[in-house]
């Protein structure tokens, strides 16, 4: 049966496990000191255009855990974090952030985005509340690229959130869980070194972008204080880090992490368009990896048959959105089946 | 330069590395819900005698994550969890249990074990105090085995260890980080179907045995309640739950995990008697893979130039304990170099 | 100047400082075990027709203590409580639940209510989601009587929302912070009884209503738990217990707690249609002690000169939202004076 | 029957109950903006010797709210807390300090006291462990004066404390719960703007030293940043703050704080004599409000019958520890019966 249920069903990239191949009996130090980690963070800086000394990056395991890792360390423990009603941290990480006590101030989004005058108008209403010091601070903000819709911030509404966070001192954070397909977007005006200027943290996705697992956090102007050992209490701190150094130095070696991107909205750009061509009305415009489709519920009930995909919502009684997920892996054959069968 | 810093250097058994590669671009189910997990699954029940459908088993990434997300799942939000004062737990891993919300109730050790009678008095002095409501009720019993110091619990007193608990009706909780070892040892009476039988949870570990990452969790007699959403709260859940799967999948086929186990302690017993031979004094008898020797403080200082250890403790002004770490992957031409340096 | 800003302005209705002089000398036990304490809870639970040996009553300090106790009490870690967007709990107790570790989930509410339907709703979807094991599972249901807009629920209301929760096997946990107000009211249709029947949990407001502090929690079917542990670890339980238990000992005696509600809605229900008359625009019907009336902004100006009053919300550009509040110690003479202003 | 159970029997002082009658039915404004409460925290500080304008005073409820709440704001996320095994927070608190996420990390004491070098060499051995970041911080150090064994700080001895703590720039905390019985101490000779001086925050106890309940806390350096709201987090922040206000403004008004520990002092040290000289061993020598004796099994079992008591240890098989406590409202007729008795 076909697979195109989402974008971490496969291993990783050949070149990581040629790498991990290569690297595997020789001994290398422990949590991350170890010289593969070294040189992938410096690669990492470099495409970020990070050049200054403060810029710090850390690799962790995966996406829930390193958005509620670093939240909490960005939070003060009488803040919560703004993020849209759609955000990820808000709906689908089983409460990962308010198990470590702060709240998620959620916004209306248009298309799983927030937007700069709703969170300004949000400060500006908390501050100007003679209830505020009984209320949850808000004390950073939370935002996915791509987001939860597969769409896309464009720099100007990224310079206008983070100049609103600046105008109230609390850190912009980004959920890159799939930055590579943001990056190769055709869509996309946001480059790696835009990231590492217009917000406080952000994670460049391993896992759903080429990697066997693995997220690497940046942090512009240097982590929080104790970072190392917020992450060792989380949980977070893996004892062989050098297995997800590894493979950050091998995706940000010779553009891999950006190929990696392309090929896939390659085929999801393709893909999107014949299917609009035979008919199929998209829920969403597609932008980056992920095709949201209407079907009817009969289409839906025949067509799981013979491919997975992803419910996504209940459009209406009769119709329904499901989500076509292209990876990194997905091949053009894959997708030729995928189209035989609609 | 000689490293037997520790057992987390290397990556993976060649045969994990091989079934991943081989399993690379086939799609699979994430979460854990793939076949490899599942046949992984019936594997480590086989292995602990485990036929009963209550028994379960979970897949995590790391040591202290799988500690801080069991124990919270198993203590009630009022109660705290036993462990020696050398528990890994207390000591060694940041807080994070006490992250949770749960404090370690610490008592004496000998050689870094509990001891079932201590245990009992406590629990009964805890009882038997009228204040008890105001103060946290022990409500779990954590070990390792191996120790923190390498030393093994007998059969017998796992059985005291657990019947203590049985009569207090509160789970024994063990943490099998270097389990490998332990099975391994000449010294050692516990099986797997033993541990099975002696606590309410044991977790297996796989990154200090032959896997790049990943620790098993069972529990004979069932998760407690929601397990499954706790280790995504707690950012212990992968994506790509085959990862680890597919890897405890090899580790129990053709009992590889005991086999990885024998060889780190043939050397490491061999190893522990020539340098008794040699007239090093161990700080404590060699039970598994670590072996504990007593030097000078200069000898310390020139020996680090050749060989990486890890410093202990201090013994007293002129001495130090130093542990000397094997692993599944050390081969006899390193310890051969190693006795030629000492 | 007049001072209609809230009914937490005075101290305690003259017979409960009485009382507390009387006894005041008096040695008497600690933590709540003394006999005025258990005296409060026989009569607490004679005035909700318990007479069932399961039922328990705590008494506890204030508001946000309570709710933040209880709710950590009746939710499992991996559990959040639904309140209304409006809820106490969600917007003005500085996320006092989330420091706890739990999520508030909030839904649109009707004038501060939940709606049965809605949380039906809910929680069907929540259920029939696939991803439901990986987001934060609604474990009870919160809400206020009278709600934070002063409008309360129907006795046939309160039971669609219990059968709601008893289908789903969540409790229902009241919060009645100023429930005297609603039992006196002639909208309310909802007595002790009722309440103990129809929820898990739910507590009756002292600091509110004629105490000096203190607030009783009454759990009809038992307390969770080692609940008594959960109240002193949440740093709730008071050394001189009898403070408290003396104060509802008080207010349960000869029918207190009803007179102390009777005054102040009487006079609330006057003065609203006083307001209304003199062609005063309400923003909610009058149900109980609060009067929330529209002013132009203009006007709000000139008479916080000469009174103070509650700002509620904006309602416009030009007109907004004010809370007069009566409490059980305000007299005629006050109101009087306040409708010379108006 | 004779009840020297404790000091926490009585109501409040006398002219407390006054005050709080005079003022009953003026409306105050809430949350401790009141007139009482903002004398009272200056006639606090005038006690303290604190004229700076950065010293300020908070008023809470009770001691483990008030030790938990304090230790949270002070401590990073990553820290725990230094104390002696005894401490009350270690012991007594059922857990709330780790509730917060915060190991207690515990040192041997000397009755109940902290020795700065063995805190010094705790502090030094930390720092110098290669492995420190991998686990807790040590990031304030708790004491109480008195301790739990009735014991007395010096003035040297804080300043030695006081001294380690700034080394390690973490601050000094102190809890008071009975300040007023060491304040009036022959064997004292630290004031309170010694204390003021040597620590970073201390709390005034109120509910064991004369008030119906409340503790006020001290940050003679200014408070840890938004400090309110984490009161209102922990839910320890009362809506009639002027409840507590108004009894610490009555406590520090004519030096009643330290008349009323003067007279508990004076009995105890008189009822001490009488005991040594009756025969009965002390277990420790008397320094403030609290007597240690050391009783037989069988005397204490008829002791019982007669006077209330408190068990503190087993002393050995046949001997143990009960503590006399004398309160400031304990009179010389019930002391006069005690000895009766004795």
């Amino acid at each position: 049966m076909l697979n195109f249920d989402n974008d971490y069903s496969e291993g990783a990239h050949p070149l990581i496990l040629q790498r991990l191949q290569e690297r595997n009996l020789i001994k290398q130090i422990g949590y991350g000191y170890d010289e593969e980690s070294k040189a992938a963070r410096e690669l990492i800086k470099a495409a970020c255009g990070l050049n200054n000394s403060k810029a710090e990056v850390f690799f962790l395991v995966g996406g829930t855990q390193t958005n509620m890792t670093v939240l909490d360390a960005l939070l003060h423990k009488t803040q919560g974090v703004i993020a849209a009603h759609s955000g990820h941290i808000s709906v689908h990480e089983a409460g990962a952030v308010e198990s470590t006590g702060h709240k998620v101030l959620t916004l209306a989004g248009k298309q799983g985005k927030l937007d700069a005058k709703a969170v300004a108008s949000y400060l500006q209403v908390f501050y100007a509340d003679a209830n505020s010091e009984h209320m949850v601070q808000p004390g950073a903000v939370y935002l996915s690229q791509p987001t939860e819709y597969g769409t896309l911030y464009s720099k100007a509404e990224l310079a206008a959130l983070h100049a609103v966070c600046q105008e109230y001192q609390i850190p912009l954070y980004i959920d890159g869980a799939r930055l590579a397909y943001a990056l190769a977007s055709p869509f996309n005006d946001v480059t790696l070194p835009d990231l590492a200027q217009l917000c406080d943290a952000f994670y460049i996705g391993g896992t759903k972008c080429g990697a066997l697992l693995g997220e690497a956090v940046i942090f512009p102007q240097g982590a929080p204080r104790f970072f190392f050992t917020s992450v060792k209490q989380h949980g977070a701190l893996l004892a062989k880090g050098f297995v997800v150094g590894t493979q950050f130095k091998v995706l940000f070696s010779d553009n891999l992490y950006t190929k990696i991107g392309t090929n896939a909205i390659n085929l999801a750009l393709d893909l999107s368009k014949i299917l609009e061509d035979k008919g199929y009305e998209l829920y969403l415009p597609t932008k980056t990896n992920q095709i949201f489709i209407i079907l009817k519920k009969e289409q839906a009930r025949q067509l799981a048959t013979k491919v997975a995909l992803s419910f996504w919502e209940q459009l209406d009684v009769n119709h329904e959105v499901w989500r076509i997920a292209i990876s990194w892996a997905t091949t053009k054959e894959q997708v030729a089946a995928l189209v035989e069968v609609l």
